[in-house]
């Protein structure tokens, strides 16, 4: 089935801004809080929050099999879990509706009164219910960075790494959406030198720049997904914020990983871009030298070009970009992601997150971490009103943007903005 | 509020073996299949099953408060999340309706028609729907006994372990109630000595004796929970098998901790026995040197008296007991697991389950897993039918049992008993 929806001459009625990252070609899919108290699935084009719940009951989407109710609920589980075709079919479908020429809506003002709204009138939630959350580790420059500072500059990259994805579980019940502050954890640390640890508020806040895709039920418990077919298991892409406590990490971490370091906040975009809008801009990933294992190789192009960056605003002051980085570098793809993760028959269901590990490029303004970006602290960052930083202070808020661009199009994921207060005090 | 359930002298008008784990004095939580496939909560006495949602419609929970559809669920996260004054006054009122002296049900064979279930005629289903599963690594045997192992005999225990509770992620879409069996994963592995890894069977799975918590929503992210207001949030506890593959762990632990290696297969015992059905079984845990920090300490009794064991059964052949522990062994009590867990305001939901890590004792046959047990595969196990196992063989069953037992009552777990299967094949 075409992915008409992607056709890059197609305009909307809708006003649409030049540089916007949601054309009519994008149409992702959100969750949001209308000005009624009312929660809907719905999509966005140029500045406008779209209600697919009231576009469903007004008979929309005729002729297509959904529920009753499929996007009258406050999740998208249920619409990934429809699969594939369906998610092209309604996107197919939102792009004709919007379509300048069509004006079965444009002309409908009464329809149109009930459908859209503003998007400052809207309160986004997260997307998903999002049951397991795993975080991998598939940026090799990042790695070999973390590497050279913590273990040997010399062998940086462990003898796993150029054979496995490798990641660990992370914590669902602590993902927030875009927009929600976060609060400075507090935390056992051990002192430089010392012997006994302390307890108190992290000194070490940082951000961690990375994706997440968002998959559908995949499996059984006990059968793999191969390698070839894991795409179509992945029903779209929003930008994370991995924060993660450093000092608190240090001492915690061996043997089992990271726990309380990461597990107190982690940020995502509310908008998910499906892999359908992402699709032009497919790209080849970076050469894997070791071959991989066979469940593990595939042809083609299965990385993203896709442009991030990192700024830090204080408070009260202008943001400064600190990190300019593109998903394109990750040594592993998302489709050997999910191939390793059930290749022991371990069941991924609709709605379980995944994502990249901090996305480094190449060089030192690409480092996706202000671990790495002032190297363990020992170049601090200047920002624009004077100030400097060697991880993030309270009140800073941390924006992570990303998008897409060809001569066509941009495709574009909005951003994932939020404060860090200083700790939490019980009232 | 008196826990008048507890009372050791009532007796139930319902027959109950001396043995019995179900004594009503139990009175456990679980959800179960009917043959005429309706899912309900219920819970145990003796060899019965009863079915809560067709006691609540009869209208035996009158004047406790709860919603009108509260056990005609197919999981107990809605009654968990009720408190634990529900808990206890439901808990009371089945003790009650059940009671040797009670003839308001006793007499009522109608009534009693559609309530009771002998145990054979129902399935067991996972008890809750699990947000997020977390495993400690809280035994000092154990841990001692795998840096002995795998690290340095002289400082087996890693420098931060007296002082954390020590845990990690896990995987919530994996775990299954008692009676599933499981596939022999596949994997990753480095052979010894060599440089390049393979992919296949692992060929050395293992069990992990554990017990875990099931939690009430405990928090608003960014809040701690007290240790001394720890024991409040926790519903109750089940037994654990954590099925590991130690040849796959090996490979992929280093460095953000265990991944494939454990997230094939949870097992778990399908009752939720109350902490207050354990409440006689308090005691004293291990002495704590050096003191914990201030936020992590306690007075009191906070361990619990639980026997355990394992045995292996091959196929079409005995059982053979390889395991005797407790529960008390635990260093960190489960109110510090719970405390450190929300440390840093890490959010915590009705229906989160948290392992204890395996529950090694001091004494070799009460070691909690065939790698401790073996000791690294080098002591095999002679099983009753002569064979012998350095782990675990494709078809045999691990059954993990657990009791409390005092001069009054015995307060059971049941079993959490599975088959493990040869891999995967896809049809």
């Amino acid at each position: 089935m075409p992915i008409t929806a992607n056709n890059p001459n197609r305009k909307s009625w809708l006003a649409v801004a030049p540089e916007s990252d949601f054309p009519i070609q994008n149409i992702p899919f959100g969750v949001f809080l209308t000005k009624d108290d009312v929660i809907t699935i719905g999509t966005r084009i140029g500045d406008f929050a779209i209600d697919l719940g009231a576009l469903q009951a007004l008979n929309y989407f005729a002729g297509i099999e959904l529920t009753d109710d499929m996007f009258m609920q406050d999740t998208l589980n249920d619409f990934i879990s429809d699969g594939k075709k369906t998610w092209r079919l309604v996107r197919n479908r939102i792009a004709d509706i919007f379509d300048e020429n069509n004006p079965e809506l444009r002309d409908n003002e009464e329809d149109k009164e009930q459908v859209i709204y503003h998007i400052s009138d809207v309160e986004m939630q997260l997307p998903v219910q999002i049951g397991d959350y795993t975080d991998f580790y598939s940026s090799r420059e990042h790695a070999t960075n973390v590497g050279k500072m913590f273990r040997d500059p010399e062998n940086a990259l462990l003898p796993n790494w150029l054979h496995i994805p490798v990641g660990y579980h992370g914590r669902s019940s602590s993902i927030v959406p875009s927009g929600i502050p976060v609060h400075r954890p507090m935390g056992q640390t051990l002192p430089a030198g010392e012997n006994t640890p302390l307890f108190g508020p992290s000194r070490t806040i940082d951000f961690e720049l990375e994706m997440a895709f968002i998959t559908t039920d995949a499996n059984i418990m006990g059968e793999n997904i191969p390698v070839h077919e894991a795409e179509d298991y992945i029903f779209g892409m929003v930008l994370l914020n991995d924060w993660s406590a450093r000092d608190i990490q240090k001492w915690e971490y061996v043997p089992l990983g990271p726990f309380l370091a990461k597990n107190f906040a982690t940020s995502i975009s509310p908008w998910i871009v499906t892999m359908d809008a992402l699709e032009p801009f497919r790209t080849k990933g970076p050469k894997q030298d070791p071959t991989p294992l066979p469940y593990l190789q595939q042809k083609g192009k299965h990385a993203f070009d896709i442009n991030l960056s990192v700024e830090i605003k204080p408070e009260n002051a202008e943001s400064t970009m600190v990190c300019h980085s593109n998903f394109k570098y990750m040594y592993w793809s998302m489709s050997q992601q999910l191939a390793h993760h059930t290749s022991n028959g371990c069941r991924v269901n609709s709605g379980d997150m995944m994502g990249s590990g901090t996305i480094s490029g190449p060089t030192p303004d690409s480092f996706g971490s202000m671990l790495e970006l002032t190297w363990g602290g020992k170049n601090p960052i200047k920002l624009k009103d004077g100030t400097e930083r060697k991880f993030i202070n309270d009140n800073d808020t941390v924006i992570m943007k990303g998008f897409c661009k060809n001569a066509d199009v941009r495709i574009g994921f909005g951003e994932v903005s939020s404060k860090l207060l200083p700790p939490f005090v019980r009232s």
